[in-house]
């Protein structure tokens, strides 16, 4: 196999220089073809109003392998959309859009996009994420003292939680927010930059998505003060720290909900959807512990979230002084029927965190394919699960694992390399490309299977742990992954962290987290460079991360393949540095080759 | 080559049999499967409320090919989207959506669509349409009488247009309504249903897209008379009138920007888009002709579309009683900056349009990609430039064929079946089948090169106007392209109608068209049936259009070609009919192949 280098083009800035902040500028945007392809010209073409035009790009640079080319869009709307036309030298052309270059005219699905919508802050992009839940990370001796509560059925820490069952979010370990605390050296020394907690209100189930309350942290984790106390110590150490609120529904205990069902003319009545009041309300996915907040309501909208007093500005403030929100279920948020108030609940939760936290962060839980909820101007990213952890998984998931697939009456399907690589590209093409280096890249979650249960292999957990620390996005790791806890469903993973039991911590893939976030932490290029796609085949994935200063060669191999001959005009080849994993690059004579060895991630510094 | 059989669904009552009218109805929705498929099993996915959900089909048939499932979607948004997986033999699964069946998990682009947003008019979508240029399909003796207007430049009837320049706009031949309602036997003998006539109000150009009113038809052309007599003379043979109306913008000489210029503060002034009044405005394109209509402003939508009283309604009431509206530069319209009105318009033309004339047809001009725009509330089809005209040409056109490509810096390329098969496939799945079947399907316009100029070879042209006779759509015949007229741009293919010099026209073309158009009439499984890929390869697509009562195969290729097998499951091939073209399919013991013959236009009736 031989690796052919075929014209590029992204969001960072070698290829847009500068953003626009406002519409009627004009933007430049470059793109480099090399000279090994067969093209002799490039066009830009671009959407103004709705209606496309087109310009010819002129040659602006040449280098040691390409020829870059430099045209200017009228930036005329909040998200302008554009391709490029490459002009083949032998006629006709292909165009080139965010998920490569084609041969056919294509819808504009996958057009480049620019926003007005600015970035999401830069630490977010820039720290690796630690989830928690709460109940089960570790406890500390406050705890003991706490009155079980009547939902509650207390497990021993070391018990293994049930799989599926109504017991599931009854099963009740008793962590709690200072016994986090006590374990942030665990999370400095892993590389952590963000800790983001499944959420802390009062609730009846000790996954605390069915709320209570908002106004107060559930005094089982130790109340409002020691949050507070977690988050400055959080931000003493440079870390940041997100909560979770359910903009979707709240619990059937809710001071809201408990209110609005007592009298059908209160202010709180008009919170909720009532088919027939009060017995009879609309509610998550037909769960009656869960009813669903009805966003049409100016009151909710001004109690929940607009504004300095509300529910999601309140947390971002002192003392807690939260950094940002990781929205549950944002992607029903404000749906109803033939209701649809989504972007408008994502921009109002924008604009009140903007307003009292300038660089908070809001990410909305997003299931299947929530690109139509991320043009920029609400949630500042998703939880990629459509675009990064789904790909990931049927790429390295075990033959015959018998996980299902996330609510799919079907178990997780093996697919090939192309076909995984094929979803990144067409998910990642979808948003702008500020979004696509902000999406929350998770391997597993509280509502998932356990990576290394799908998996099965440390070798592949690897090669899924690289990638989530070089592909564009942040990468948020699930707190145990780094021991190698093991979970068969969402609930099932929610394994307590053994802090005392030596014997469940597996130290190797402990140590391999710690390098894999490391290396993405010394590097930038993981964070914000552009990202260009390399090699994409059934056993093995190659892509470059490049910025000024750096390029970086990611290689992703889920078994022994054939290895490739790289492009002798891909710069920097000749100085190549392993800089992780291997075997080396095999020079012979002027050929290049990437090894063929697998499972295997490996990273070369080119420049 | 040998073809297989896939698992198919798709909007027609064969796989949807009741279209849901009311949110909270359950859709029955079904699935065939080939038994020679490797598939064991299906599953239905949709989404509700921005959530995916799924569940097992159930088996409710056998035929002789196809085990045909069942699945139940709630139908619980307006636009309710859907997929289903099929689930292999062998362990593993693959999507079917509207773009056919994939191997990897793909974004919702191209779920199927159901709507509670009704079918556009029958009569639309089952008689072909003849678009009519006023000034250059004939002149009627009253047509000398009349003065010529200062901006027009008069030319013999047979003097060709020019190509480019400021005259073409200004070339005036004097076609008039009497003129077409003279010829009325010319469209029957075709076999036309609908006629589509550019542009009939006062104007200073001879396109008239630069309406100086909307209360007239222009006098040049026979005035309201005229036009009433056409539009009765055509709904007594049965026949239907569609008109063209602007909505983006008028023309400077349009009697409300006379007002609106003249006066900073009268009503007229809201109508439009000021930087600096009076002299500073927004313009279609930048051209100042062509002011762009404000329609935030509530007058405007008042007196332009919304209500029994404005322009649109007008019409379509008697004494004209237009059967519809063609909007020009639908994809701009409302649209302007950080302003997108284009969906709100839409709905309220289409809204006064069904209370005046619910039989009513309303179709946008949607020069790329229009799928945003066809999600069926709205306008009830787009002109499908991006999902037939440009897949057509592209696969059709002459090499070298130095025609340029709508706007784009490039002329028109050649491309393979599989990239025209592909463009026509994804632009299909992005809107509902009702719009699917609805949009209407051009081979050139008045806004683009004729179609033999393109194409160079009558051969060619056939197999063009073959798909466009059975592919889903309303074909829209351009006059002159049954005669053969040529014309390298759209101002040059305006050639007025050659009624006295039969040397200029080309009877096999003619005999060819009115044939195909008998045919589409014959059948209306071509007008309403399902569609069925089968091949799609480099030189020859083949595809089945099927109803209840018959099934339709259609083979084209626009090359000689190595032939096909055709799948010994599919029904009906033991008893087909060639209906058209040819050589007749080969029967080679059990085997049944397409024949190789190109290029060639060939429709079997296999039932």
């Amino acid at each position: 196999m031989k690796i052919s280098l075929t014209p590029h083009h992204d969001g960072s800035p070698r290829y847009v220089p500068r953003l626009p902040s406002a519409l009627g500028e004009t933007v430049r945007l470059r793109v480099r073809v090399p000279r090994s392809s067969p093209y002799a010209g490039v066009a830009l073409r671009w959407v103004t109003d709705g209606e496309a035009a087109a310009e010819t790009a002129t040659v602006v640079a040449e280098d040691e392998s390409d020829t870059w080319y430099e045209a200017q869009l009228p930036f005329e709307n909040p998200v302008t959309r554009y391709r490029f036309v490459l002009l083949r030298a032998d006629g006709g052309f292909d165009w080139l859009n965010g998920s490569g270059v084609h041969s056919y005219d294509p819808p504009d699905t996958f057009d480049f996009a620019l926003t007005r919508f600015g970035t999401p802050p830069q630490w977010a992009r820039a720290g690796v994420v630690y989830q928690i839940f709460p109940d089960r990370f570790a406890r500390s001796a406050d705890a003991d003292a706490r009155p079980v509560p009547a939902w509650a059925q207390p497990q021993p820490w070391d018990a293994e939680p049930a799989a599926r069952g109504h017991l599931t979010s009854r099963q009740f370990y008793g962590g709690d927010l200072r016994g986090i605390e006590e374990h942030l050296d665990h999370l400095a020394e892993l590389g952590v930059g963000t800790v983001y907690l499944t959420p802390v209100f009062p609730a009846r189930s000790c996954h605390r998505y069915d709320a209570a309350s908002f106004d107060e942290v559930d005094p089982l984790l130790g109340g409002d003060e020691a949050l507070a106390s977690l988050s400055a110590a959080l931000h003493e150490r440079g870390m940041r720290l997100v909560g979770d609120l359910t903009t979707n529904h709240t619990g059937d205990a809710h001071e809201w909900f408990t209110a609005a069902r007592a009298d059908a003319r209160s202010v709180e009545a008009g919170y909720y959807l009532w088919r027939s009041h009060p017995d009879d309300y609309v509610s998550w996915l037909g769960v009656p512990s869960l009813p669903k907040l009805d966003w049409s309501s100016p009151e909710l909208r001004k109690r929940f979230a607009d504004g300095a007093d509300s529910v999601v500005a309140r947390w971002l403030q002192p003392p807690v002084s939260l950094d940002g929100w990781r929205i549950d279920v944002a992607n029903m948020t404000g749906r109803h029927r033939d209701t649809d108030l989504a972007h408008d609940v994502a921009r109002t939760v924008r604009g009140t965190m903007e307003a009292v936290r300038p660089d908070g962060l809001v990410v909305g839980e997003l299931m299947h394919d929530g690109t139509a909820d991320l043009t920029g101007d609400g949630w500042h990213a998703g939880m990629n699960y459509a675009g990064f952890t789904r790909p990931v998984w049927t790429w390295l998931a075990a033959p015959d694992n018998g996980v299902g697939y996330l609510g799919m009456p079907v178990t997780i399907p093996r697919r090939s390399g192309e076909d995984s690589a094929r979803a990144m590209r067409e998910f990642s093409a979808m948003v702008p490309w500020q979004v696509a280096t902000s999406q929350w890249n998770s391997l597993d979650s509280h509502d998932t299977p356990r990576l290394l249960t799908l998996l099965r292999d440390e070798a592949l957990v690897e090669v899924a742990v690289g990638l989530q620390m070089t592909y564009p996005g942040t990468p948020v790791v699930y707190a145990g992954d780094e021991w190698g806890l093991q979970g068969e469903t969402g609930e099932h993973g929610r394994v307590p962290m053994p802090w005392d039991d030596p014997a469940r911590r597996d130290p190797r893939l402990h140590e391999l987290y710690r390098e894999l976030i490391a290396l993405r932490n010394d590097h930038p290029a993981l964070q914000e460079g552009g990202m260009r796609w390399l090699l994409v085949s059934q056993d093995a994935l190659a892509y470059l991360r490049e910025d000024e200063s750096e390029s970086l060669l990611v290689l992703a191999a889920r078994a022994e393949w054939e290895g490739a001959e790289l492009p002798a005009d891909l710069p920097g080849l000749d100085s190549a540095v392993l800089l992780r994993g291997g075997p080396d690059l095999q020079r012979d004579g002027t050929a290049v080759r990437l090894p063929g060895t697998g499972p295997a991630l490996s990273v070369w510094r080119l420049r």
